[in-house]
């Protein structure tokens, strides 16, 4: 605790992942008080043609 | 913002999953007062082996 | 099935909540081929300081 | 109703997953008075390089 | 790890949660194989005019 | 895009919401390359009566 859900198109790779994951685990701990090991984060990818803005998906733009 | 996320059944065709995004898109527009460009919508598919309903997934039905 | 969570800014009237609900089932229905007594549909409310663009919570503008 | 989630790295078998789907039916259930027939599980499984427990993903490990 | 999420109506008494994950968190153990200290539940309360099926709130019936 | 959401205990105070939300967002866009202004974070609090791990509430302790 703190569960953090990153939820993002796919297609970064693994060292900005593991980057992500570090940074925003520090940002988490540094401002809510958290102790580092309990802080858990999940990566969602989400595919181009599962994502819409404006009712418009990035695979048909 | 509205946010909506619609979680089905793998399968739909991408012609069906490009209309379901923008009716949605339409439908949250026309009853919110949101605008348009401001709608965002996610698709997950579910395999069959990861969906259950009564204790039972589909794939073993 | 399908599944729909609409997550959006608290105020909406009850009026605009049950025409949402309806308006998004019926598009589901039409452009997925759902069943329509299967389409299931949660809403979400979110606070404004619970909710940031651009590390800026809409409760801070 | 209930709808039910269980998040968990990929990897177990599907027998594994048909009885975790049964054996958390019955639990809601007997607990909840819920009816069978109506109980909802879903399984997500997450792949190892997304998911990290304090800023470390399993896949860095 | 498992995360279990538990959605359901609102108006369950503290008794029926604090069974509910028990049992929740016993079945998955029994299932997967994950050490029962490992086992997070999250309960979600959702309210009755927030939850529709067939495009029709419960608060609306 | 990226989506963020942190699931935490209640309790936090309107500054360390605001901090978090401001050192969560500069993580994401160092490390993965998006724009500040289409990063969007979700905040949601859980109650101590919601929150197990091992089978037991963070309320029944």
């Amino acid at each position: 605790m703190p569960y953090v859900t990153v939820k993002m198109l796919e297609g970064r790779t693994e060292e900005q992942k593991q980057a992500l994951v570090e940074k925003v685990t520090d940002a988490v701990v540094e401002t809510t008080g958290a102790t580092k090991e309990k802080v858990v984060v999940f990566i969602e990818d989400m595919p181009k043609n599962h994502y819409a803005v404006g009712g418009k998906r990035l695979s048909d733009q």
